[in-house]
């Protein structure tokens, strides 16, 4: 990157207080940025990391004291930040270009225009890559599958077949979309296998972090409803439901038919039983574990989790078990011996 | 799919009462089956949801009333219901059959009859892949593994020098076996690895996850006995051994050298230290840590686990924790003030 | 392997008492040693288990009471089993050399020599792989990436855009290095991506485990200092920084932008909150969640996390709140009824 303040105070529609002219080469946080770098002041309340700031310049909420910086005032400087980070990655993220002749797709497999398969990417029968969407290298689309308008599937994904991703989505590496869900009945002195007929629908604007583990259903599909934005190194189980704009954060688990509602948050390494409902907006504090039925908007936490304020009160007199053991054989001392 | 209720009859040897002639299309659950689809009544619980049901039809236990439904009366419905869905498999899971121009396989690889080797699979040096196998795509199959028959490896399963899995396995995609164990010592003010020389035998029949990781001995081997089923994203470490028929269930993790027996169950996200025996049969509630052996056919719940009923009696307590606080209090001023 | 008790006293510079003619052909633990194996004694604790193996060989601290076995004098067992070992790996660990034809490389990478690149890789624009690196096969190295002299990176390992691997680090399969970070803003009804334009430095001997993920930072760059050693289905999420020597044990996760200092211990499936720092040569048990500042040495455990003492303390009190419960009743009847 190399513009100048001005050039960026254009980009992010702002207004320049100091010098406009400076060379800006990168972006970093108030604390690490140097005299080259762009930053931003979120709010008032990191005024002091502002002050102390050696950025070469910052994106400061309009009416900012400037402390002799030079500022760029804008109505929401993360937005603007973000503005500009937008800008740097698409100098650094360069995709290859088109269909690479080292990849494999099938005679039937339908390909879109302005579409992108990099080297080792397999495109199976009769699947569906759509118009502009990105295949980095050694993605796996079996066959059926259909990946949607401007979709980025980096390396390694997997969708097995019939899996089908939406529009805008971003799949992160080694995400495995469409594995058998984990089903089986037991008779004649073992497991035997429930075929996984069902499939997965990936609606648009989802995230999905690297390995990242989603199952097909047993019937029907798994469901992950649009904007919801899903971490690395979460599994979800055959047939459950996530609703939209919900945010599931790293480790975390879901297991079979659970129903998650719309804008939830599981916060890290949370596990949620099978044949749950989680409702709108309900959040659950890392590690959490949920077994049961969720109200909407509801805040738990622990394992088994409970509301969270009931969960910290019993930790809190936890803490004072030994001081409340030691209080009991006073008492009892006192009673039985009589001395005060 | 596309049968007729007396052809799916004639499949599970069951009984039609009602509409032999209709056309079903497809499978479902009670609830969410249409009028082209079949389902199956697994026992009298669900009665209910079987009276509303708009399925096409239903596989029924002998003797069911048929509340004016098209049903197929058969001894086992699940079992039944598993055969249609068998039906529907072969129908979807259409495997590019033979081996691909652009995998790679080594001169010295043995690679047997009715094999399957998809595009950009590595089958290393002397590595074999037994009758009936398939490799569906980006496999690597390491320098002198070996690939049971009719076992299924899916995408970007890795299989790394000399590891052993038996027949009909399925490895779903991702999985990594045979890995370096996490094995080190420190001297010399850094920490130094210890090679990892062992391996990992997967016996026959055993399933695997989506990114599971199974580690390889150290000397020795890592051991899945036969029958075993291994949920997404679980961990076993070096010179772990896993008994027969067994149960390891998404997220949960083994560590070094544990030794679990037949027909143990990890539910979700169970931790099991290192060096720990757990008995044939014993269950271990979700989010539970082992840290010492379990006896077999014990139910073990709890972060350390303790038996069931007592972590479960130990946690209504800790609720009741507030009001014994409040008890105590109340107690003392009793005492000292002599007021009842 | 196949060589004499002298041959493997000269490479281990040991005193043989014993027969040095007799021929040893695999290593083995104590208990499962063979009549051909050689095995260790790692410290007099395991003086039983020596008395009663059946090796070949065993190579102890010099002056150990031989019971009559064939023996080699060390300094130090441990690390002479290594060197045993090390040979052993030499000879299993057959690395297919040179470049191989149905590898990608952009013809503006830059690569080393004596390098290794097995079928199937992909080795992107300006990418680097330095001297003596090896990929065995579907290695992904994003545009500008760098490779460090001898590492070393299993099949599917994935290193996106810019990322920096030092020298002699091991990646297993299915690691993911330098996916984007979890950041999101939500505004107009939606979570917005924060463009992830840092990147990850991976430091000379570091060793990560298969399927771990460790995300780039937002901008900036996540570190894993020298030395440190990662397991199996760890996540490393933005800008956390690991210091030197550091052992993150499979399944635990920690944080955006937290700190972890030189020396640290993440047992098994530890959560590790954001903005946090643990300092040098703290330890975390098993399953804890650590969501506050660690001071250096510190040995925490539980979840939340407490100084470990006090965790047992209580869990320990926990145990006896049944009986607690049934002391306080008495004590109530006792007051309210006189009767002692």
């Amino acid at each position: 990157m190399q513009l100048t303040v001005n050039q960026i105070s254009q980009l992010v529609q702002g207004r320049v207080a100091g010098d406009g002219a400076r060379l800006i080469r990168g972006v970093a946080g108030l604390e690490e940025a140097k005299n080259d770098d762009i930053t931003f002041l979120k709010d008032a309340k990191h005024q002091k990391k502002f002050a102390s700031t050696n950025a070469g310049a910052v994106l400061v909420p309009a009416g900012t004291e400037s402390h002799g910086k030079t500022v760029i005032e804008v109505a929401n400087p993360q937005a603007a930040f973000v503005r500009v980070l937008e800008e740097i990655e698409k100098e650094k993220k360069t995709i290859r270009k088109g269909i690479h002749p080292q990849a494999f797709i099938s005679p039937s497999a339908h390909i879109g225009s302005d579409v992108n398969i990099g080297p080792f990417c397999i495109v199976e029968d009769e699947a569906v890559v759509s118009d502009g969407a990105t295949l980095i290298g050694h993605v796996y689309v079996g066959p059926r599958a259909k990946v949607g308008k401007n979709t980025l599937l980096y390396p390694h994904v997997v969708l097995r077949e019939e899996v089908v991703v939406g529009e805008r989505c971003i799949i992160h590496a080694g995400a495995v979309i469409g594995s058998d869900g984990y089903g089986f009945y037991f008779a004649k002195g073992k497991h035997n296998k429930i075929p996984q007929v069902g499939t997965v629908i990936i609606e648009d604007d989802v995230e999905i972090g690297s390995c990242t583990t989603i199952d097909r259903a047993t019937t029907g599909a798994t469901v992950i409803q649009h904007g919801t934005k899903i971490d690395n190194l979460v599994q979800i189980a055959h047939n459950v439901e996530v609703g939209p704009h919900s945010l599931l954060v790293a480790q975390s688990g879901v297991a079979g038919s659970s129903k998650l509602g719309g804008g939830v948050v599981l916060a890290g390494q949370v596990g949620v039983a099978d044949h749950v409902t989680i409702g709108d907006g309900a959040q659950i504090g890392a590690q959490s574990g949920i077994k049961e039925d969720v109200k909407p908007g509801a805040v738990m936490f622990g394992s088994p989790a409970q509301p969270l304020q009931e969960t910290i009160k019993q930790m809190l007199l936890v803490k004072r078990l030994p001081e409340l053991f030691k209080e009991i054989k006073k008492l009892k001392e006192l009673l039985v011996h009589g001395t005060k």
